[in-house]
């Protein structure tokens, strides 16, 4: 399990965080998680986690999975395999991979045989209710129309979040929620925290930074109550 | 808002319950619900639907909607035309055609605001927990290995049944619960309502049954503790 | 087997073409056809097939259908069934309901059997190539970028229509082409058939038109020729 | 570009070819491939492909890719992705992966531009002229219902495949052929090439095989016209 409150950085199908540079900036992110002693994990494209995984030591997602079983499936990101290749855990239903509720429920199940985190994305609040049923480790709620836009959700929709966390709470105690879309700098963790979340799932605002390593510090710092 | 307790006949796609015999199918249905005084519902295809509901006046359900909105898409049996042609309902996420959380979302938002009513379909206790947070006036669980088999999941898998009653109730005190799979019988419809159901969903017992009304008359005498 | 050359007016899910007013637009359609003697289809929503089918004698199509097969399948918009309800074909592959080309081969092979007419879509030369090798009737190229622009494929990107024609030929020397996106006048209806298509796949230039019965005798007339 | 004759071995999602595994195996069809001097190529899971990639010196093949294109995409293995984990080419529309055409289309452009070669697969005769249409390197024709069986498609339905070979022939002169489907003996692989085709695209007969060596070494010597 991730020790919170963290930073999930989504590396995405971005050329700036594939192969090698996907490591790099995994690397990124470990020295910031050292120096600043934060949570930051990381989830690289599926042909990456393997290479990632063994070059940091600093926890490794999947982007999603495809299936919770093995034998005669082609062209699957399996949970297995994801395991195999030194995933801790998976995010699942991001909007840009939105599966359906069942498949979202067997990773869960999966995921906790299997000793691995879950990060269930939803895209409303109502949503993060019903995915906090299936109790994941973790429900991160992301209004779709706000990822990539640098305008904030802790920000600009603070009520979907405190909604958010209403409603996975009357559902089920358990699971804790994290928060993304346009989250770009330090100010934007910090409102995360302060209206509950335990962190943060963000993508283009570290891996296009001009400089991914001040981004992080900056919300690893805000991450600890630093300023 | 459908009477309980219910019966719910899918006619799914098969030849039996297609045009004229689907109308043939819902006077059955319609004649059974007024000598009995006892609530059936049927769900015909999307091209019968108009069909149907104006030959009958039981309620009438979709068997699913692809969309909540309407505008420039083709294909998609969108929940304004199915409200047109006179659904009162549509039955949603059905084993036989899985759809996405955020839409099954959607629907039952869209359709509190249209006054139509939603029959959420989970494979699993879990899942029925998941989209009971949603909302929607019913769910029906239905696993998915029983569906057709005459196999009825209220004998062969009660704990399926009661764990889902409690699951739902623990997340969502309004929604209530029917159950399907292999239902045939009028000891199955009471075996459904004994767990705590409210009802039941079925399709093959009463579409392919050599004589519908026969099962219909038996499975609504078991609905009003007659036997 | 449609007569061409020939309008094909997609209804899509407007508010503007829904129950009432899809037949209403059915027969501003029909009216056209029989005052000019020109080839008129019209595709209206699943749920209002019948409805149309049954309200005029120009030839009503499905916007898309989901399967070939009948039976336990619920959900699902089948080729029996919108044959039942009096259509006499399908489009299949629209951008906004795309499709596995294994479905389209199926949806051909279907169609045949029953003496219905396809009208594959495709968004480029070489889709149009491969969906002719499956044999159609018709083969529709819409650039999806010109979907709803006003823009007309056939004046903005004449060299995606030739392109496809001369594909579709080199493949298959009976499937003729139409061609669609954009196209809201007669002026695009002319370009169409200068540039060799059988006729035009239209939507929102005709539904949403102020005044679609005078559209339509545009286009009609550029169909055969006046000015 | 492959050198043919060859046989292609998709690992699927099997323990058994999963990580280390997919490592042990990959070099037993290398060592066969050195041997024998024929051609073969290996298809392992996208977390795999690139351990397997630098420790063999055949080709490695993606199962499948979801997307062309690079950036805001989470949970989709790009075409990029693959290159850069040293996949030489990739697998598409594998019955167990079914894709819409216009992916296809889109996967076999890249490819082009990339420099890697596509494998489409395809269900039917039809499908196969349908994907040649869009010039892949090689198509792949596959009856699911013998796919994992035993039952060779080269000897149970030789017409599928001397059909498929015509009809990709009337297509595309420059399409190579291969089948798959329950080749599990160096005399399937022979009946395969004795009808036309320029290899096999197999799975279980090589990977679940008790001696994978064995029955590799058989089909190569078939291959090369060795008894």
């Amino acid at each position: 399990m991730l020790r919170t409150p963290m930073i999930v950085v989504n590396f995405k199908a971005y050329r700036e965080s594939l192969g090698k540079k996907a490591i790099e900036l995994a690397k990124i992110a470990e020295e910031v998680s050292r120096e600043l002693n934060v949570s930051i994990a990381v989830a690289p494209q599926a042909t990456d986690i393997r290479l990632v995984a063994s070059s940091v030591s600093i926890p490794v997602f999947a982007q999603a999975v495809d299936s919770t079983t093995i034998g005669a499936l082609t062209g699957h990101v399996t949970i297995e395999s994801i395991k195999d290749a030194g995933a801790v855990g998976t995010l699942i239903n991001h909007s840009e991979r939105r599966v359906q509720i069942s498949l979202i429920s067997e990773v869960v199940k999966a995921s906790r045989e299997l000793n691995l985190t879950t990060i269930v994305c939803a895209d409303t609040p109502e949503v993060t209710a019903a995915v906090a049923a299936l109790n994941p480790d973790f429900v991160a709620i992301e209004p779709p129309e706000l990822i990539g836009t640098g305008i904030p959700v802790s920000k600009a929709k603070p009520e979907v979040v405190t909604n958010s966390l209403d409603k996975v709470k009357s559902v089920n105690s358990k699971s804790k929620v994290i928060c993304g879309a346009g989250i770009t700098t330090g100010d934007d963790v910090r409102a995360a925290l302060r209206l509950g979340t335990v962190g943060v799932l963000l993508a283009s605002g570290v891996v296009k930074a001009k400089d991914p390593k001040k981004v992080l510090t900056e919300m690893g710092n805000a991450l600890i109550g630093k300023t």
